[in-house]
């Protein structure tokens, strides 16, 4: 791809090993519930896709349900806790949207689990609602995808633990850039997307914890042990397969990626923009920053004319452009309508990272030189 | 692909046009609600396979929502009508699982539409049932999935509108192989699958008429103008666009291959088996046959040791063969486990068929050397 591209946390570019084996799988179809022998290959691309998403994260092969997407993945979990008897649920305030909306329709109390100010879930808060009567469900994605603000999720399985509790992971956006294990999250339930890990879009898991009971949304024939009706997306899962497995690999060089963030981030912070969760732990990919006074959509369309693609914090709307949900739940309301996201992945090098804070800082500057009413004097 | 693929009712091997569009998306991967160049292209496929699909089946490309597959989409229209106010729903006897399985699941009365003994529905017992108070939602399918019986969806579509109903047609398995017009089937809710057309698996659409109110089944983000929430397969979209381009222009020609079938047909009638529907239209593409004695799974593997790749009916199955829906609901219950579905498809030639009679003729021979005891006298 020509220019800059810094949005793989709305969809990263697909690594040329899953644009291989797709390919190997798009010219060789069958049905994978077919006996003949193109239907025992597909059956065996999706075993082998299997086997890679339950090593990314620790998982067991058996409890990897495959879905069209996290958004998918997402509201199985819920409506599984759900459906093993949890009657409330607990909601992280910066949980992506298709996991509070599928919380705000399943009909059951929801529960908006604080964060602070660098967007951190509250777990004293936490603590004190699972002391409330009724089996709960919490949802705490374990990275932000706006902040890339990683969560404790740990911390908060215990609490769970103790409470009898169901917890639900969303990894959609920390998984391949930094490590997931289920058994040190001890998540009971835990989701990821292809197409944030260098695989393709409309591919997504559920991974449970052992003897988590799960159930089926999608009503039909028996695919997926039972748990997902629908011919089964081959060519999608080998390319995720092979996404885990390459996000394995270079999880080490990933996390060498930080240093040409953090270089990025000084130079952006030093000509005014705020940090958006900079005081906290986040991924080693995500830059989140914000201006008052220089709204998204004008920052980003300036951007893009230099050939430099970022996004304004979740880009998974219909084309518009909202305040950002992570920093308005943060308290910085004076701010959420000035977010950029910027965020690298497995095809960035390090010159991405400098060309788009030169193209942004030196936009910035010419931002404010025209329009001096608008902007806050640099502290 | 190395020997002769007829298992296109299970899934088509994919047309090159569609694996030539889906690797150059995949190669140019961005989030269509992104706002930047990658995000415009994205969107830009998005659009235009909107139209391509629309145009396959005489519908208006703002009525289309793409989803992940047939049984997302006729989940959606199922549960669209009943959210309109339709207050149960009557299912024809041989419609696909997923169909029948989201109505028995939705919590309506369901009643089940009878077909004949050449696996049509029966018209009169429809009237009737419309006659009956609330108002209702009918699910038929334009084809059988197993045998390609037809049905008559236009007189059914007579009946729905006049009884205020609302009518779900699921056309996953005649679309691109015999004409498919909206206006003319007259339908509330179509559904498609671009696996069956030569196009990916896991992408799906479903089509409405302008006014029907549909819901989204999916919450999140607003996708698919707020229809179904999550981050769009665009290259499985663009392929399915593709797909239905294709299958469009090849429609004459896939008309042509009825003669090879027909000619294949003969082969096996004579050699002793029964044509399932074989009074009725069906598709050009399907040959659905049985025997007594010798069970579907062993005639299965019997082909495909000499390279020939069909099935026992449905495929969408966990991977057991079962007694086939379609034979059963037609009152053939001593042939039900001796069903064998032969399907062409864009890529079938003339040998392909002719390599199958010969094949399946030759192994039935044998098979009744071995077994005299277990085979019917040919008549």
């Amino acid at each position: 791809m020509s220019g800059v591209y810094l949005d793989y946390n709305a969809s990263g570019l697909v690594r040329p090993e899953v644009q291989d084996v797709m390919a190997k799988a798009l010219a060789d179809n069958g049905n994978p519930s077919a006996v003949h022998a193109a239907g025992r290959r597909a059956r065996a691309r999706i075993e082998t896709a299997r086997a890679q998403v339950a090593d990314l994260v620790g998982g067991d092969p058996t409890a990897v349900v495959f879905s069209s997407g996290g958004t998918e993945s997402n509201a199985q979990a819920i409506l599984s806790a759900l459906a093993a008897g949890c009657e409330r649920l607990i909601v992280g305030a910066t949980e992506h949207p298709c996991v509070a909306e599928a919380a705000a329709v399943s009909g059951k109390p929801v529960e908006v689990l604080p964060v602070d100010a660098d967007g951190v879930v509250d777990l004293d808060w936490l603590a004190g609602a699972l002391r409330r009567p009724g089996r709960a469900v919490v949802a705490i994605h374990h990275a932000n995808n706006e902040s890339g603000v990683i969560q404790p999720i740990a911390e908060a399985a215990t609490l769970v633990r103790a409470a009898g509790g169901w917890l639900h992971v969303d990894a959609i956006q920390s998984a391949g850039k930094i490590a997931v294990d289920m058994r040190t999250l001890d998540a009971d339930t835990l989701t990821l997307s292809a197409h944030k890990l260098g695989g393709p879009q409309g591919v997504g898991a559920l991974v449970s914890k052992e003897g988590a009971p799960i159930i089926r949304t999608l009503h039909g024939a028996g695919q997926e042990r039972g748990l997902r009706a629908g011919t089964e997306n081959v060519p999608g899962i080998a390319g995720f397969g092979v996404s885990a497995d390459c996000a394995a690999r270079d999880l080490p060089s990933s996390l060498a990626h930080k240093a040409w963030r953090d270089a990025a981030e000084a130079r952006v912070k030093a000509a005014g923009a705020t940090i958006i969760g900079g005081g906290v732990e986040r991924l080693p990919n995500t830059l989140f920053m914000a201006v008052e006074g220089w709204d998204s959509p004008q920052q980003l369309i300036t951007l893009d004319l230099m050939g430099v693609m970022v996004s304004a914090g979740s880009a998974c709307s219909s084309g518009k452009t909202k305040p950002s949900k992570a920093i308005s739940a943060m308290g910085l309301d004076h701010l959420a309508t000035g977010g950029v996201r910027v965020s690298g992945g497995w095809g960035t090098v390090e010159g991405d990272w400098s060309r788009f804070a030169e193209a942004w800082v030196s936009s910035y500057e010419k931002h404010r030189a025209r329009h001096p009413e608008r902007v806050k004097e640099v502290a």
